[in-house]
């Protein structure tokens, strides 16, 4: 792999650690805290199983033909609470039993559901503080699903007992090949703002906050008279009056306390297995989508055996290929580049966006090659069989409602066979790329927020499109953390940090070092402009990153109205220009037809062997495609692929993935 | 009545039995089930009349004014309740007696109200609970209208009460010709979520279902872990976390349970008056309009002595004498083909669409004269007198704001000679057409719900365009609801379904006899997808109805995007297409330039003399008027008007209205 | 100044008592009612200060910096009411103490506000009850600003006690030299619906109503039994049912009595200060924009020592300097034409606009000039120093977070030196318009209503449509309130009337007389339509005014569709049209291409020397100034400027200022 090994002996030009390299783990179960990964022989295949919704005979006939299909892993419980706990610490698990012995005899694995996923009504019944409440004082109500608060007392003793109950049944049981904890946590119901979320909230605080004073400087409450001088005076971030918002920082600290209190449920769930099961892993599944953004899954993952996720088309983009690899890449960067699981997709159509169009034929295959390709040791859908009831039974699943002689069904059992007739794939992670794009949910949660220079800015779709202009170029791209080490940026030749707003000192500075090592970054506008509690860093935008490290002074954001602004060198623009002035830079093109004509647009600064370039406007497509085509080529990174190809390799393995013409290759080298 | 006899001779040839036909009862008081039916010797003509808005003074210009206008009935005490009870239990009739007296020594007749529409303040704020509580949990308030819950016992106690007084006092009264329950039930507070809703949606639930288990199967609770052990964990489908919603079958029962809630208000009223009154007939008026759904009314015109209903136009629509037609032709199906009263609709402007705009001249006359065409006895407004204050002060009536030297007061004035001018046509009942839409609220209900294949799906609009595509062949069109009889369907040569969505297999039964006795159908996309608790028939979409009688094998839903898709035969389509099989139909068109290539998408199959059409997409109004006009020419059956006139018959009695040159004429033939 | 003598000359002609004018006053401190006016000798220069956001070594350099900019004044303690009361009655003064000392010494004279505009965290925690409730029942947070109910017994009662100390501490300090109470009163929390709202509405209402009968009268109860027996059965106007709204009447007062609830609190902290302080003026900072409405500023301005107010362009607009000096004129309005003090304003970008363009350079020079020359003594501004924290963060200020060495700190020290440079201006204040337009807070509440004839009628765009066809015409207007004396009118050759909804009698005849006594007027359509209980008016709509003074019966009204409607005369409009008679006008032009082809639209009535002109529509901006071109000219009001260039006079002073060439012109001639 030419362009790793070019990362390497590039690396050590510069006195970068020789690190081993992912090569070495290909073949190992890595045990990183002690912790399991999943089975690395066998690329998986299946999905969610609900034996609850139909009758005993159809359990036989399910058997039958999932073998039929090559599945080799289903997910069995998630939504069983109910079924399995009828009231209050009565179980019943028969039924459950009985399907996981018919699976086992059939074959089948299991991954092994918590079933916490959505409380019973006899529960929320009894215990309506176990619901969440939203925004506005709303109660919400039993009906859909995911209806808990985090911070109910009652939900996390009830959860405890259900797990204590499964994993003690099962935690022996041959047929489980891993754990399921939960479902998509913070799906439906991230934020709740109870009397208890307050409470928890407070205590979160205080752990944060060495005292109530800190908190203030932190929040910056002395602006609008909102200073704290009691811990109990502090709130959930309700509604404000009208054309006001909750404070900057509490909105923040809101969000990471919402992650955190989700995060605490599965480690409370996680271990209560680990008690009863010290061999198989333990994962929850993810979901890395292009909007969701209330859970921080970089920390997450350091609590998973591995990293599991859910993905689903946005059906109406004919490029949701892109997307596709892009969170495919990230979920992989989740897993610190190894191995991970897609836990579910869909075969077909889904049911909730506005308008639920079904996969062309040779779709799916596309996209499960695309996953597989990209690390996930398989393809899992929701569900095996589709619902006949309820919210989701327009959802497609391997065995459509017309049953198993249909296209759906088919073609999944093409891909069965040709995930089962490549079971080596599994054993090598993706090869890294040489790129790594600095990605961050606590950016997206700041710039949600209101009162921005321009309600505009939208960091799912800069960082979109970043990543789309490279895999365009044919340039693998990794996911990093803004809070990465030195070590893991030192494995990249060139790191892209597209509005990454925040960064605390200790962040900045990891990127310095990382440039006075030779690294090579691309710092977009809006970046570094305030620390981790939004506190704007002063006497010039973008600290001493963009002063010192790109050679520019900024002083002041001129959002760009409609149509207005391009660049000195035919480069298109968009949304955002900046009344700039050059400090030490080598000047790439300038702003014109706007309102700060002359000012540096583009920039790039040499330190040494580095380079660090400075993008002080949002590029349209084209022109993003042009400046990273630029910089790569004076880099030195190499290509392949491209336009509608992408070309990623598993070690020896080479997908090749032509999304224009339909048509996977996979080739051994 | 060439048509008529055709279908009549037509069913003789496959056996059907010789209906009595609707001319039988042209002379005739019909009294279905012992009650009452409206005065078949009169065209009524007047409006609502709310004398206590008014000084006395102004009461004997209005008699005056009202025999100028040719006014002979007048629904008095709709918004009384305030007025006549004015603390709880005390009752000041004197100003209605004399009302009623002028009223009377005028000549005038009276439709008399219970004045239960309303409540007044007092009992507001003494019994909070009689409000309404929102989907958000938020109580109503007083300072609208219809301010109170179908479920509040007091709010039943005191309506009873109230017109127990009204009834007693009245019922023998000489002025009065008819009795006016309430007023638009459910026009805005069809859905409550009180507490009180809560327990009386459980007995609803409890008189519908055998057991919790039943329930449960209906439901499908097994999916998300929604299961139910005990009636009293039910809920009423209140907000639930962000992207989900209640259960699809709990929020189809709750709209069954809210329509039956008004009605056991309606029937309790009604019952109340008969103590009193054994000779004239009681009505409530519908809402009979595009987009109104709450009420089911097919089932509630089954109580009524006389159906009547209102109806306004959508002023922004210029083609809205279409949607006239259909809205009457569909009371007129409630009524089962007898004649109706059209209660209210408006001389001009009304004042609640976003914007208002009056009507040109004539029109009004022709807006009437289509309603009197297609059954109703006569055409009443609201209101008599344009209100000073208060929120409709800028919605029209027959004496506006300007006075009498008006354009709207000469207009209504030659519209109510005319009326006077035809009694005769008063006895005839519409003529029966020889085709018929199915519709039905359920279906409604149903695909408003989210989660389904595409957002798009518009009940009310396919509908409208189907009916509008035969407006426009000049096909008239009759409706019947979906759980029709057999011997309803036998009376058409040719039923259409459009998106009936949900069919009991009861139901399913009657439409395969219909077309074993010689019936003819047209069947859409997305029909019998459901049994009625919207469980999916698996095999294949579209069950036996479609598989068998179509004979087309539906495996894949595949909605469109814009501008995708078309057929074979250069028909245009919109938002759906299927992955389809031909079984045993004839193919009249594919899918092209779609995802579904080669798919059929119109078929029709024979089966002996009959012949049952599929439709599997949303044609285009054009590509639709000519789908049709193809079947009826098969079929022979003749249209008569077409384009911009219709053509409408009752007995020998021939209206004929052609909307683009803004004329109306009436023979008698 | 040719028109204004020209004006006086008139005046006589028809009996007006010779007015002593404004420039009599434009020496001496006015004080009427025994108020005191603003300081008269001074442009003031500066903003918002907020010590507390800073640490101490900061507010040395603030000084120094103010300084260099030229700063005489700053509004101090706006929000430190968290920051003094640390808790219930415990008062921290000293750091506040040292920077009144530190402004002091610098020369730096101190706006003293209140700090009541934003309640601490403390406070709202013990007494919730402070907390303003929404139209949802939804009590509101802390965590923003203005977080209080005006009824709110808990809030009087420590805003009094907090303004009696800092009026006891620094009522005879030498470095104050005005009183700022409160900020922006209703700005965000104009309406609550609590317990203690309603309370304090029937308190207000029993002082407005003689009876409950009357209020009856006046709300139209008996419209939909909405009828009141009891004073504690009345409701604020809270969610009604769905397609309903609160009484038009109760909506009204509701209104009416939240800008006395809050002017109540003006005025119970002014008594508060003016015990310890009789020499230095009181004000609070109006918000005189576009869409702001919820406070009677016309009211409110009665109990000011003299007028402030606050201004923020909307920054999508290219042509907002005319919105800018149309809401200067509106507040010299609400001064009854004396100076008044811009209190703030913004240096360049505001935060809270959806996108927050910067200012161009020399723009804020422009936008201040403007002020000046239509009466503010100053420009000042939100904020001294640009905060780091909180929502306001990206604020513009007078110091940006970049520093001093800024295009911002530069332009804005010009500014400073200019306005030193000039301190006669302030001696004289703006000279008085010919024209008139009627203004109205009422008549936006009763056209913001729903039920109107069409949703389009937009109050603010329709005067700001007129206002700009003046400006754009070169012909300067004053406003005056719809409540105007006869005297205030008289003064203007020529009054506008743009959708003067409700008049009272007594208004009526004041217009009256205005013409009888040779005054102009231009009636727009929709005016007089109703009393102030929004009562229509009936016999033909305009009353009087209409039928009598502009000769014209309007019979019915026609919003107009989209591109419907023109004029015969060739001017273009929109929105309105209406079916007229000519009962004694000249027909200036008739509608054609409507639906009421043949109406009079545009007329004017000769009575004597004076004309009333009537516009029974919406013409569009270029036959808006035609019209308006004709009229002035035909009254031979002169203009100057115009386009893009306005010119103003204070007395000997003429602004000219080119807002297409950027520059701005003081002459003193």
């Amino acid at each position: 792999m030419a362009s790793w090994s070019k990362a390497v002996r590039r690396s050590s030009s510069f006195g970068w650690p020789q690190t081993t390299g992912f090569k070495s783990r290909k073949c190992n179960v890595d045990r990183n805290k002690g912790e399991l990964m999943l089975n690395l022989g066998k690329l998986h295949f299946g999905g969610d199983y609900n034996p609850e919704q139909w009758p005993r005979e159809v359990w036989k006939q399910d058997i039958e033909l999932m073998q039929r299909a090559g599945v080799n892993l289903v997910s069995l419980g998630i939504f069983s609470w109910a079924k399995i706990e009828r009231k209050d610490g009565e179980y019943h698990f028969d039924w459950l039993d009985e399907a996981i012995e018919l699976l086992h005899q059939g074959g089948i694995a299991i991954d092994m559901a918590t079933a916490t996923a959505s409380p019973p009504a006899w529960l929320t019944k009894a215990h309506p503080d176990v619901l969440p409440i939203n925004f506005d004082g709303v109660r919400l109500s039993h009906g859909g699903r995911q209806q808990y608060s985090p911070a109910s007392k009652v939900y996390q003793q009830k959860a405890a007992a259900l797990v204590e109950q499964i994993a003690k049944r099962y935690g022996n049981n041959p047929a489980i090949e891993m754990w399921h904890v939960n479902n998509e946590y913070g799906c439906h119901s991230p934020y709740c703002y109870s009397e208890q979320s307050r409470q928890a909230f407070i205590e979160w605080l205080q752990k944060k906050y060495a005292s109530i004073e800190e908190l203030n400087a932190a929040w910056g409450t002395d602006f609008w008279s909102q200073r704290y001088y009691d811990w109990d005076e502090l709130v959930v971030p309700k509604r404000t009056p009208d054309g006001t918002h909750p404070n900057p920082g509490q909105q923040m600290d809101f969000k990471r306390y919402s992650s955190d209190a989700h995060l605490e449920l599965f480690k409370m769930e996680r271990d209560i297995i680990r008690k009863y099961d010290q061999k198989r892993p333990i994962t929850t599944n993810f979901m890395s989508m292009k909007f969701t953004y209330a859970m921080d899954y970089f920390k997450w993952a350091k609590e998973m055996d591995f990293v599991s996720t859910d993905h689903y088309l946005a059906q109406h983009d004919p490029l949701n290929h892109i997307d596709l690899a892009q969170q495919a890449d990230l979920t992989r960067g989740f897993a610190d580049g190894k191995q991970w699981l897609l836990m579910e997709h869909s075969t077909s159509a889904v049911n909730w966006q506005p308008r639920n169009y079904a996969k062309t034929p040779g779709q799916e295959f596309r996209n499960s090659a695309s996953f597989v390709a990209r690390g996930s040791q398989g393809s899992m859908y929701f569900q095996w069989r589709q619902s006949q009831a309820g919210s989701e039974r327009f959802h497609s699943a391997l065995v459509p409602h017309a049953g198993s002689d249909t296209r759906v069904f088919r073609e999944v059992s093409e891909l069965g066979a040709w995930l089962k007739s490549n079971p080596d794939v599994a054993n090598y992670p993706t090869d890294q790329a040489n790129v790594a794009i600095v990605y961050d949910y606590e950016q997206f949660w700041a710039l949600m927020q209101a009162n921005l220079p321009t309600q505009d800015i939208n960091y799912a779709e800069t960082v979109a499109k970043w990543y789309r202009a490279m895999w365009e170029n044919g340039t693998r791209v990794d996911f990093v953390p803004a809070d990465a080490s030195l070590e893991t940026l030192s494995k990249y030749e060139l790191v892209l940090m597209p509005l990454v707003h925040m960064l605390s000192e200790q962040e900045e500075r990891v990127f310095h070092d990382y440039v006075a090592q030779g690294g090579n970054l691309v710092v977009s506008y809006f970046t570094n402009t305030a620390d981790r509690t939004l506190r704007v860093k002063l006497g010039g935008y973008g600290g001493k990153l963009v002063k010192e490290l790109a050679g520019v002074y900024v002083e002041e954001f001129y959002p760009l109205r409609e149509g207005q602004g391009a660049l000195s060198n035919g480069y298109k623009i968009e949304l955002w220009s900046e009344l700039t002035r050059n400090l030490s830079a080598d000047v790439i093109a300038k702003f014109v037809e706007s309102d700060v004509d002359g000012s540096p647009a583009l920039t790039v600064k040499s330190h040494g062997s580095s380079k660090v370039w400075y993008q002080g406007t949002e590029l349209k497509l084209g022109s993003q495609r042009k400046f990273f085509k630029s910089i790569t080529k004076e880099l030195g990174i190499e290509s392949e692929g491209g336009e509608s190809t992408e070309v990623v390799r598993r070690g020896p393995y080479k997908f090749e993935i032509d999304h224009e013409k339909n048509k996977v290759k996979l080739r051994n080298n």
